[in-house]
C-alpha cells in the first residue's frame, strides 16, 4: 500500500504505525502465544489419557489457532454441508463443520446437534470400541455455539429426528475438533431466541433489546437467517425487475452541501472546516440523472432522518430502493412501473423463497401476504370514500394518519382480496413543493403512495421538470430558493418529464414478513436511542 | 401519508405545510400559469402564419408543460428509439423522441442532429410542399440540447452519415414539437466535452472542473453515458459472480458509535443530543456477519474518508463493493474467491460492454486492459525483488510508495502480460491491528491488496477471529480498547476463521477504463472541495 489512505481502504479503525521496539515486543508476544496453542492440545490430551486408555486418542481436541499456516493448508478434507446430509449418504463417512448447537451426555451416550445457518443434524456417540469415555467427556465439555469440525457416519434412521431439519439421518461421531471455542455464559439461547411470543408458554423468549445489544448471536437463528434471504431477495428480484427494463443502476452522493438541501430532520456533518448534511433520499440526484439523460435509473442505498420519532417503523437510517424514469405523455406509466415491479418482487420471493417464509413464521405469525397479479390503484378520494363508508371520519383533502391508513389496507383487503395496493392522486397542499400539480384539477397532485399491509412502503410522483414552476412552487413553500438553486438549475438545459419513487426496504422486508417491528429487518438498526453495536 | 417522517420517505428537501390562503394563491397561480402555456403554443403558431400561408400549420410548436392532463394521456403516439433506426424502416413514418444535438439552416434547407444518449440519426427538412419555411424557421430557433418529439419518414441514404451512430438512415422531418426547451446559452457545449485532449488541435475542450460544475450537461456526452454504463455493468457482474458463489447480500450501517470507530479521517456527525461517525469501512459489520453465520456475505455502499487528500485517486466519499467469507483452513480459498470474481467482472464487460469500453477510448486513450484468466499472484518480497531487479530502491520489509506501485505494476505488465495481479503477504507492521499475523514468520501477514494498472483497488486479509489475540493486537497498536468491546465482544462466541477485503467501485471503473481522475467516474464527486452539485 502506497499513503494513510489507501492502506485505510477496507478498515474500518484507525491504527498508529509501530515503532522498532514495538515490532519487537509484537513479535516475543506472537511466539509466545503459538506456542501456547501449540501446547494447548496436547496438553488436553495427555490428561485424557491420563483417565485410562483412549481408543479416541488423537480424534478430539481443540485446534490451533486457525492462522492459514503452510501446516494447515495441508489439511485435506472435504465438509459437507448440512443442508446436503440425507439417506444416500447412508454408511458414508464424512466432515462436517458447524456450530456446536446443543449437547446432552447421559452415562456413556452423547447427543449433539450440529447447527449450519437453518439446517441441523443429530450426532450421536456410545462409549465403546470406536469412540472412548474420554471423548465423550470432552465433548460434555465443548461450550454451545463453538465452532466443532466433525468427522462420523451418516446412519439413516428409523424413526424421523423431528428436532432436527435433518430428519433422515444421524452423524456416528468418530472425531470432534473445536476450531472456536465460546464463551461457556451466552448473553442468550439460540433456542430462547428462536422462540415464539405465547402467554401461554412459560419457556423464556427474549426481548428486543436484549435480541440487538447481542445482534450476532441473535442473527444466528433460523428466523433472522431467514429474514434476512428474504431482504436479499427482495433487492435481488427489485433489480433484476428494473434492469429487465431497461433501468441502469447509479450510486448517489450521501453527504450533500448545505446549498441543496433546507428543512429539518437533517443530520449535520462536520465537514473539514465548514458543515455538510447526510442526504434525506437520493432524490434530487436521481432526478439529475434524468436531466443528465439515463431515461431510467435507480439506486440502492443508506438513506438518512434526523428524526425523534421512536415507533415501530421508523429508523434513523435505512436502505432506500430509489428509481426515477423519464416517461412520454403521463406519470403512469412510471406508477404502473413501479408498482409491476413490486408485484414482481413478490412473486419472486413466493417462487423462491418459500421455505425462509415459513421459518419466519413459525416465530412470528402472520397472514401469508396477498396481492393481484395488476396491481390495484385506488384515486385517494375513492380510499376516503372507503374509509368514510365504513364511518370512519376522513376529509377528502386532508391526509391519513397512521391508524387511518392501517384501518383502510384492512378495507381494501376485505374488499379487493389484496395486502398491496396504490393510492394515487394525493391532495397537492399534503405533498411537497417538487410534485406535479394536477393540471386538471388544482385540489390534486400527480403523487402517488403505495401501501403493504396498510403502512406505506413508498411514496412517489412526477416531479416538476419546470425550472420556471419549480422556483414558483418552492416559493409558495417559503423554501429558500438559493439554497436549492443548484436544483433548479438541473432543469434548465431540457429534461424529460419524469415520475419516480423511494422505497423503504427494511419496511418491505418487514411488511411481506408479517413482522411487527422494523427492527427485525436491519442487520445492525440505527434509531435516536440505538448507535450500537 | 400519515406523519412528518413518511411524508418525507422520498424527499430530499424539507418544506412546510400549507395555509388555507397559501392554497388560495396556489391555486390562482396554477391557473395562471396553464393559462400562459396554452396560449404559448397558439400564438407561435399565429406569427409564423402572419408569414404566409404554411403548410406546416399545426405541425410544429412547444407543448405545453407536460403534466399528465387527461389530454396528453390520449396522445397516442409510438416511438422509436434512436438506436433502432435502420433500413428496415426505409419509407416508414416514424416518431422519436430526443436532444436537439445540433442543427443548421442554410437556405431553404435545414438539418439537425437528434440524439439520444449515445446514438444519433440525422434529420433533414427541405422546404417544399410537405414543410414551410415557417417550420424550418421554427427549428432554427429550437435551442440545442431541447427535448424534441419529431414525426418523420426514414429513408436510406447512398453515402453513410459518419458524423451520427444511425449512418445508413436519416429521417425526412414532417413535424417538430419541443417537450423541454433547454436555455439557449449553454454553459458548456456538448461537442466540446467529448472531444479528446489533443495538443495539436486547437478546438475547444472543457477543464474537469467546468464539467463538474454543470455535470448534468457533462453526463450526456456519449463519454459519461459509457462510463457509467460499465460502472453500472461491474456491479451487476460483481453481484452475480458472488450470488453464484454463495455469498448472501446484506447491508451495514454508515452511521456509527464513537465507541466502535477510533482513528483520524473519521467524519463527526450530529446525532441527537451526541455526535456519532460516519462509517470508514463496512469492515466490522462484516466480520459480524460472519460471527453472526452468514456464511459468505457482500455489500454495496457509500464508505467515507475524511482525509484532505487532493489527488487524482481521492474521494471523501466512494462506493465500496465489500465482501467477507469463512474459510475452512487458509485464507487463500477467499483470496482467490476474490481474485477470480475481479476476473469474472472483466470477461463480463469485455464481452458485454465493449461499445462503451470504445466509445470511452475515443476521448480518453488507454491500452486494452490485460489480465490472465488465472489470477497472478505474487509475494510480497517477490514484488520487491522484482523492484529491486530493475534498479528501484525498495526495502522488503517497508511500504510501497504511490510511484513504486505504478512502475511495479508496469514491470509487472512487462513480464506477466496481466493489468491485474494480487500482492500477497505483505509486512504485518504496516497493516492495521486485526490482521492475523503469518504464524510461519513473524514479519509478514496473511493480508494482500489487488491492482489494476499498478494502482490499488483492493485491500484484503484474513482477520482475527479470536478475541484474546485480537485485544493483544489493538493494545499493541496503542487502539483504546474500551472503544472497539462491542467489535471484540462479536468473536467471543465462537467465530470460523475468515477473510475478505474491500474494493473502490470508481478506482476500478477508472483503472479498467484507463482514465486519469477517479472524479470522471463518480456520478456527483465528494473531495475536501466539492460538495456540488
Amino acid at each position: 500500500m502506497s499513503d494513510a489512505a489507501v492502506q485505510e481502504v477496507e478498515e474500518g479503525v484507525g491504527e498508529v504505525k509501530l515503532s522498532k521496539s514495538q515490532l519487537n515486543k509484537l513479535k516475543r508476544q506472537q511466539e509466545k502465544a503459538a506456542k501456547k496453542a501449540a501446547s494447548q492440545g496436547e496438553k488436553q490430551q495427555q490428561q485424557e489419557q491420563d483417565e485410562g486408555e483412549d481408543v479416541s486418542a488423537g480424534k478430539y481436541g481443540t485446534y490451533q489457532l486457525l492462522q492459514s499456516s503452510q501446516l494447515d493448508q495441508k489439511k485435506d478434507i472435504t465438509f459437507v454441508d448440512v443442508q446436503d446430509l440425507n439417506e444416500s449418504l447412508d454408511g458414508k463417512d464424512i466432515w462436517v463443520r458447524g456450530r456446536l448447537h446443543t449437547s446432552r451426555i447421559k452415562g456413556k451416550t452423547g447427543f449433539v446437534v450440529i447447527r449450519q445457518q437453518i439446517y441441523t443434524v443429530q450426532g450421536l456417540l456410545f462409549v465403546g470400541p470406536e469412540a472412548s469415555k474420554q471423548l465423550l467427556k470432552f465433548i460434555g465439555n465443548v461450550s454451545k455455539e463453538s465452532i466443532i469440525d466433525v468427522h462420523g457416519t451418516i446412519s439413516k434412521v428409523a424413526q424421523p429426528i423431528t428436532s432436527c431439519s435433518q430428519q433422515s439421518v444421524e452423524l456416528k461421531i468418530k472425531e470432534l475438533w473445536v476450531v472456536s471455542a465460546a464463551e461457556p455464559r451466552l448473553p442468550l439461547q439460540i433456542e430462547d431466541a428462536t422462540r415464539p411470543e405465547d402467554p401461554s408458554n412459560e419457556l423464556p423468549t427474549v426481548a428486543l433489546d436484549s435480541r440487538l445489544d447481542n445482534r450476532v448471536l441473535d442473527l444466528r437463528t433460523p428466523t433472522s437467517q431467514a429474514i434476512f434471504k428474504v431482504q436479499a431477495g427482495i433487492c435481488h428480484a427489485f433489480r433484476t425487475a428494473l434492469v429487465n427494463k431497461g433501468f441502469i443502476e447509479i450510486h448517489t452522493p450521501k453527504i450533500i452541501s448545505a446549498a441543496s438541501e433546507g428543512g429539518a430532520n437533517v443530520f449535520e456533518v462536520s465537514y473539514f472546516k465548514g458543515s455538510a448534511y447526510l442526504a434525506q433520499s437520493p432524490q434530487l440526484y436521481k432526478q439529475m440523472a434524468i436531466a443528465g439523460d439515463f431515461g431510467k435509473v435507480f439506486t440502492i442505498g443508506a438513506v438518512f432522518r434526523a428524526e425523534d420519532s421512536n415507533t415501530h417503523r421508523h429508523m434513523t437510517e435505512f436502505v432506500g430502493l430509489d428509481l426515477e424514469m423519464a416517461f412520454k405523455f403521463h406519470y403512469h406509466e412510471a406508477m404502473y412501473t413501479v408498482a409491476n415491479c413490486m408485484v414482481e418482487v413478490f412473486k419472486y420471493l413466493q417462487a423462491n423463497l418459500q421455505s425462509e417464509i415459513e421459518a419466519v413464521g413459525r416465530q412470528y405469525k402472520a397472514e401469508p401476504f396477498l396481492f393481484t397479479e395488476k396491481p390495484l390503484v385506488l384515486n385517494y378520494w375513492e380510499g376516503v370514500k372507503l374509509l368514510q363508508e365504513n364511518g370512519i371520519d376522513q376529509k377528502e383533502d386532508e391526509d391519513l394518519s397512521t391508524p387511518t391508513e392501517k384501518e383502510l389496507g384492512r378495507l381494501v383487503r376485505e374488499k379487493y382480496k389484496t395486502d398491496f395496493y396504490v393510492l394515487d392522486k394525493f391532495p397537492l397542499a399534503i405533498r411537497p413543493f417538487y410534485t406535479m400539480p394536477d393540471p386538471d384539477d388544482s385540489r390534486w397532485s400527480n403523487s402517488y403512495d403505495m401501501f403493504m399491509r396498510g403502512e406505506e412502503i413508498l411514496s412517489g410522483a412526477q416531479r416538476i421538470h419546470d425550472p420556471t414552476l419549480l422556483a414558483e412552487r418552492a416559493k409558495l413553500h417559503q423554501i429558500d430558493i438559493s439554497k436549492i438553486q443548484s436544483y433548479i438549475d438541473a432543469f434548465k438545459y431540457g429534461c424529460p418529464p419524469h415520475a419516480g419513487g423511494g422505497i423503504g426496504l427494511e419496511r418491505v422486508t418487514m411488511l411481506f414478513l408479517g413482522l411487527k417491528n422494523i427492527r427485525l429487518s436491519s442487520l445492525f438498526p440505527r434509531d435516536p436511542k440505538r448507535l450500537t453495536p
